[in-house]
């Protein structure tokens, strides 16, 4: 894996956590997914349900015509997700199932803000299956908000054995399970945005 | 079908919600399932997230040692999921997902209280595939909170042009739908509390 | 577990193998499930995609009139999966979906011949998240062809490491797998069919 | 929608058929779809179970060191599959998950024939819901095979009423659906195939 950008060509990444806690097991991958994707030249736009503190959706962004009436952190992070060029989405499992702090601050935002941007899933579990199940009904919501989600899914089983608190990695999948995801996400985020640069989008 | 009890022995039904709003299609949904439902001698008890008015989790019941801390509705409702033998899921889709306002809910109660139940889907769209997307992952979560799903599915296409805002039926297919629906569910779940009065559970 | 049956009580379950190969790594885990099930008193018929030989699906028996042009095993096999009570399916993935060879198999047999069965997943994979992808998408299948898939499903991640090729457990996790699996199958299937002894079905 | 290629540069679709019988509702949604890529300057090959006749997997090609022994048409297949850029899956389903047949036609093909690829998913089926439970497991399938599968999934409900046997549309929903479908695959299949020309794949 050798990708390097030139700060003006950096992909713009927004990451999702899927957990509504802290101190949480999640904060330890998303400091890991983050430095990676750091140290690969992206720009990191963290989403955090926890910090964001969002109601359960009653209304999605889209059906509210006055957006002042609206929190101006959310208005915020949708300018940051219309800006960016990629979604990482790092969660663990609620009830084998997509936590739904996650859906919820998914759902948040207008369709239009996801279109023609890429997916990717990193999933983690106490247990040994690495969050697989959540990931499955992760993948196929994130089609259904309109992003494309790049085949590999790195999953981290036994997630406190794998990560130290500090997101450093206690076992060698961690570095080349991230590599080969951040290099997949490269690759197909960079397709995307080259086109819409040049042919725009339909 | 021909679903008949005496009053003591009937089925106990919690009826969840999936829509945080009001006014909504659900209530037409919600409606025309609980008349067909108490028709044929179920008790039904309703869970609406509107109602409810739940946080975003950020710790669910089993992990909260003092219930006391707790919002009284919370603890109420749990106990009538306790005493239910069965419970029907009445969703539209976010999104083609779960809502969030509907997996939030259902993650609020410990697990021990899902156990050893039976659950049905009902769900719909305004459009044409019923929500049957939604449905597709709501079967896999019913699973995992350790509920056992019964095979047939409920679902309504074009919801507005198949049932009244007072739940009346519109077209043929809503009494056959809901009356198979019920027949299974009555079923199964007599079978389960059958052996959990006889047997006890493992 | 303390699962105790009378010969004459034994639950009938039909155990569907997902390899159509051999040698294979299903054999170990098929083994170990069989043996499991029948010291805890079942009775136990192997549904094999590699002996039984089927050509991929053109026409389900439900279709064919005349069942004498069928192979004779196909229709054998039937009887056997209509005088069982449960059906287990011990199945590894194929891209990490439902191998074809298996989903071929279940699909031969009639609605009928699957209707008010329990049905139990055991999974696996030679890597670290147990086969649990496929998983999702059998659940779903199950319930599809009319069965109640219990919440229990036992993944086996790293298969070779976790039993020997005689089916010998070579970890902690295997015993205590597929006893809370067995208990919660003999548990529902002996609900379900004591209902229809005294009911009948709908 | 006005996609126009010089021929040289035109897309090379493979379509994949789910149907493994003929007659066959299939054939009406494939013609359709076929003569709508084909009118937008696409060129297709068609991959029909029925045709190939292949055998339920046992060994994928991958795992075939000598491929004379395989059967040549299956090698030509894998030709025609790597030189294309994207895949259209025109299935239904088989109680109400993906045809045995289409899955097994899928595995047969190796991985490497399928990566940085584009998947596009049409559906159908006789009755309400458009195929769409076995869409969800398929977009989950084109996923781990190594495509990108676009958002948009084109679902047809009773097939038979909206497309004529020579796949003339029969409603006012068909033209626009598959045209939908047809601009978003057509988008991001160049997206990629751009990206390969010019860097390479990782």
């Amino acid at each position: 894996m050798a990708v390097k950008e030139t700060a003006k060509d950096a992909l713009k990444i927004v990451m999702y956590l899927g957990s509504n806690r802290n101190p949480r097991a999640c904060s330890r991958v998303a400091k890991f997914v983050q430095n990676a994707l750091v140290k690969t030249n992206h720009e990191v736009t963290v989403f955090d349900p926890w910090e964001l503190d969002l109601p359960v959706l009653k209304q999605a962004m889209m059906m509210v015509k006055d957006w002042s009436t609206l929190p101006e952190r959310l208005v915020r992070a949708n300018e940051a997700l219309v800006a960016s060029d990629a979604i990482v989405v790092v969660s663990g499992e609620y009830n084998h199932s997509i936590p739904p702090a996650l859906s919820n601050l998914i759902d948040h935002f207008p369709l239009s803000s996801y279109a023609f941007k890429v997916s990717a899933i990193v999933c983690y579990s106490p247990g040994p299956y690495g969050g697989m199940r959540a990931a499955m009904q992760l993948r196929a919501m994130l089609g259904e908000i309109g992003t494309v989600s790049i085949p590999n899914i790195f999953g981290i089983p036994r997630v406190t054995g794998a990560l130290s608190e500090e997101g450093e990695p206690l076992n060698d999948h961690m570095e080349s399970g991230v590599g080969k995801l951040i290099t997949q996400l490269d690759w197909y985020a960079k397709a995307i945005r080259d086109r819409k640069r040049e042919n725009g989008t339909p």
